[in-house]
């Protein structure tokens, strides 16, 4: 096993060079976010990640949990325990409204703590990343009494949070939702129904939990447009507010699933004795709405999740290439040197380093312009951010998340048959891994909102806006000699990219299925765009410190050849997905289905 | 679980039109395999594995091996009477020679059989894989009186076959060797020393296990020049020739593994108790050249598996996409619809089916080269047949293992979360896959074998012979208006490629760890090449059958389909990899490793 290193200074790198930490600590409202308090808090954050959440994840994934014949879910050694020292740290509410309890910090400062907390345990991190995503709901929808009644215990972590949407048939397809909800006397409602898949459905580590359902009410109209969301508690609460007679709620099963072994995947039965009570949050048939500030908020968590894991997995095949010895010097036939050396070994820890590298920088990014969005004084200002936190959602979930599966995969290779052995640790990164371009929306579903309802419905605006941004980037490049490789892989880059959606504008208009057919590789190719172009930021802020004489002269100089090797290594796979996107479409929609 | 259904008339196809069947079964010695006994041979292994092998996959996995405090190891349930209905059908010996009770036929044959095998139980057919290797080892290099002993039940399968390379210390490289071997009085030898990751080293399924071993005797040099090869049965014979008394051999114990979970991998300890006793195979220090025969035969056969698992893994995809109906038809709205018709899962699944199809195509192609090499009466045929089994062996293995590794997790993907969940069985063939790139020698090793001995060590000639013949191709393309679009592809491919290779023979000679750097790129550049090679290949004889009236005509448009398709989606990755060799090397050796 090895140990869990913050990465503290590539994170600080980004965060003051690349995602705009001054500006946003200037924001009205985020005056105390200063760099020494920062600082801090990632200090904290990395100490309790290393020393508490990574310790316990070799257990969850082996123990697992287990659901005992009397209803009960029992999570793996350990995770109460550290659940009760993440509550009293007060980490759930890094970023939420102090109104409710929390510390209402930036996002680009909760952003790299959560990443310590997925690259440690993401099994035990889904619980309390379910809180905030819950708590941002709430704190939009709910009513006050709600509010009142429900926040500051999800806020503070003494109670849990699920999200419950998917039934056995309405994965994707929220529109097939079968949940019912009956309104009773007393203002409240009936909720009858079964959920699959829902995380943290049912555990001891919490006093309570605040489930948020999705049902139809008995008047709604069918689809997507007749989903009403209610809060229905495991425990009804007594006068006092404090958790009393059991709701009419439980889990029936729990999932055997691939990775992810410590995080409770349940099925949750509800109604089964006369109706499970519950409230609406929000108006009547606007849940999917709701429900979706949720899930937004998930999906660029579970990109963060993609970046976390992959700085783990990164971490630990770097550890095991440092240290195992093998082989010969291919070129001084020199003996006894550890396999780091190995030029192929060396590739493959370089391609790592630079997509975390890569990914890190537009999640970071991502989480200041989610910051600027909704506090900046000056509309303009904000309302770019908005927009193009908007467009890029869905390339921070799906590209991040594709990648980092991939570099986990990767991760194994670097240890050989030693990483196929569950004991070295690796594998169950691979396998945690392999869920998150599944949930909170495939990269198919992905694909499809960017495609869709992010490019072709406004026209591409955002995209070209954004366009101009990368185009200046190059501009800034080509000022700095030392760059030039790097200015030309990035405009090929924008060439390729403003091509494709060009073409892509051009048959949305009537040839929707053959650029439908194209949407995920051409999430790919806005993805790797993005990927050369924080990376090419990486390296002009790395060149504009060597020139001021700031930093280690050495760690700016490695972010320069990282960025070119970037350039190398990943930007010309751009021009691939563009021809992908252009060139397959017209075979696949001509291949007779029934041929396969 | 999906049934699985052997792809005959697919493996007919390539087999037939591709891969040269009619010229094999004209070559002397090979006149018993008509198209009638290969048809009956290939229904025959098409029913046993799925009405055999398939049905016990599952309970492998899930059950696993285990060691009893006695040493035994105790396999999955129903691994015993698996195997003794392959022993009794005689499917060991099918490629093997008759002298020994083989059957003699062409690999060509063999391959599609083993295929089948992989697609329905990998973890099963690592043992009847290992007795064909050590059987054609045995063949070639052992002692008449060795091979009058052991040959006749390795090949019929009553006993088991294993191979000991490795070693802690000793991995990817065997130079660091430690066993060693004291040679007895009698002729014999005493061998010592522990080997790992030894799969089938101990089991009861055969009532004895042929271990060969790589130790050094005491007069050895250091080095690989310093290994010779010892056969080491688990009993000693009695006068009979019957397992006897045991051997001072043992299974220590057994890896806990991310997959293959029905093939024990053993710790083996040799010479505990005085010496294991064993018998030299072939001449003193050469046993690493004997030892290469049963691993390039082995490497080949994990190619194989890279394309089996991928086939099954693709006919769990689309059993599940023709069966789950979810969400609507993106351009009509209709609902009901199983999600095959959604563009994007349409895509999924032909990305599949290409892909098994270019890796078919290329080892069925790999494997009738080999049969024209060893038996072909005119020198200059076989003599090229045998250069391109040598350059591709490398990339039948390292790229037919990366594609259907990738491939494999693919797709879990078209089954959502649902791919996740254990019991649904494709998260399985992504676990046991995971190990294809790294046993028998890493995608790295392959990589450096391909550029290093395979073309810089002869200046790149047999790959510039190989690409003249990819320029026929392309001539024959240009031919049929209808393949324009396949001819560019390939063009450009070639175009790529032979730039590629200038450029890596021009930098072998002085900056070879640039070279090196890139050695995994250049592997795929030229599998995917190859891959876009075959499609073309395929669509050609298509066109051919199509214009003579022959054969299922939507059948035979599909395959076209299916080509363009690969030359959309999979061709243009050919120029990726090669601006990757090409531009990431500088960099890479330009970053410090204390930088990571």
């Amino acid at each position: 096993m090895i140990d869990y290193a913050a990465p503290l200074r590539d994170m600080h790198f980004i965060l003051g060079e690349l995602a705009g930490q001054d500006a946003i600590s200037a924001l009205p409202g985020f005056e105390e976010a200063s760099p020494d308090v920062v600082e801090a808090i990632l200090d904290e954050a990395g100490k309790f990640a290393a020393g508490v959440l990574a310790p316990i994840n070799v257990a969850g994934d082996l123990q697992g949990c287990r659901l005992e014949a009397d209803g009960r879910v029992i999570t793996p050694e350990g995770w109460k325990a550290a659940w009760d020292q993440y509550v009293e740290a007060g980490w759930i509410g890094l970023s939420l409204a102090p109104e409710f309890g929390g510390q209402g910090l930036p996002k680009l400062v909760s952003t790299p703590v959560w990443e310590m907390w997925f690259s440690t345990n993401m099994a035990f991190t889904m619980l309390p990343q379910l809180n905030v995503s819950q708590a941002e709901a709430l704190q939009i929808a709910a009513s006050d009494e709600l509010k009142q009644t429900w926040l500051h215990k999800v806020v503070s972590g003494e109670w849990g949070s699920t999200m419950n949407l998917t039934e056995p048939q309405a994965g994707s397809d929220l529109a097939a939702t079968r949940a019912r909800a009956e309104p009773a006397a007393d203002g409240s409602y009936r909720v009858f129904g079964q959920k699959i898949f829902i995380s943290y459905g049912e555990h001891e580590l919490t006093s309570n939990i605040v489930h948020l359902v999705l049902a139809r009410l008995p008047d709604a109209p069918a689809g997507v447009k007749g989903l009403s969301l209610f809060l229905v508690p495991k425990y009804l609460l007594d006068a006092e507010g404090n958790p009393g007679a059991k709701n009419d709620v439980r889990c029936i099963s729990i999932e055997h699933k691939m990775g992810i072994h410590g995080s409770p995947t349940c099925t949750m039965s509800y109604g089964d004795a006369g109706g499970a009570i519950g409230w609406l949050v929000g108006e009547p048939n606007r849940g999917l709405e709701t429900m979706f500030i949720m899930m937004n908020e998930a999906r660029f968590g579970v990109g963060v999740q993609g970046a976390g894991l992959a700085e783990r997995a990164y971490q630990f095949a770097l550890g095991y290439a440092r240290d195992r010895v093998q082989g010969r010097d291919a070129i001084t036939g020199e003996a006894g040197k550890p396999i780091l050396h190995h030029p192929d070994v060396k590739r493959m820890l370089m391609s790592m380093r630079a997509r975390v590298m890569a990914m890190r920088a537009l999640l970071y990014t991502a989480a200041g312009w989610f910051d600027f969005a909704h506090h900046h004084p000056d509309a303009v200002v904000a309302g770019r951010a908005r927009r193009y936190v908007d467009l890029l959602m869905p390339v921070a979930k799906g590209w991040c998340t594709e990648v980092g599966q991939q570099l986990c995969s990767d991760a194994i290779q670097v240890f050989g048959g030693m990483g196929f052995v569950e004991e070295t640790g690796i594998a169950q990164f691979a396998r945690d891994a392999r869920i998150i371009t599944i949930y909170e929306g495939t990269t198919g579903i992905q694909a499809n909102d960017l495609v869709g309802r992010k490019i072709l419905r406004e026209g591409g605006e955002t995209l070209f806006e954004l366009i101009t941004e990368l185009r200046a980037t190059v501009a800034e490049l080509r000022a700095d000699p030392t760059l030039g490789a790097i200015a030309d892989g990035l405009a090929e880059n924008i060439a390729a990219l403003n091509g494709t959606t060009h073409w892509l504008l051009a048959k949305g208009k009537d040839q929707l299925a053959e650029v439908l057919a194209g949407a995920v590789p051409f999430l790919h190719l806005l993805g790797t765009v993005c990927g050369s172009w924080q990376m090419a930021r990486l390296a002009l802020a790395a060149r504009r410190k060597v020139a001021a004489g700031e930093g280690d002269a050495s760690y700016n100089a490695s972010l320069v050849e990282l960025a070119r090797f970037y350039m190398g290594t990943f930007a010309p796979q751009a021009a691939a997905h563009a021809a992908t996107v252009r060139d397959a479409g017209e075979a696949l929609l001509a291949f007779d289905p029934a041929a396969f």
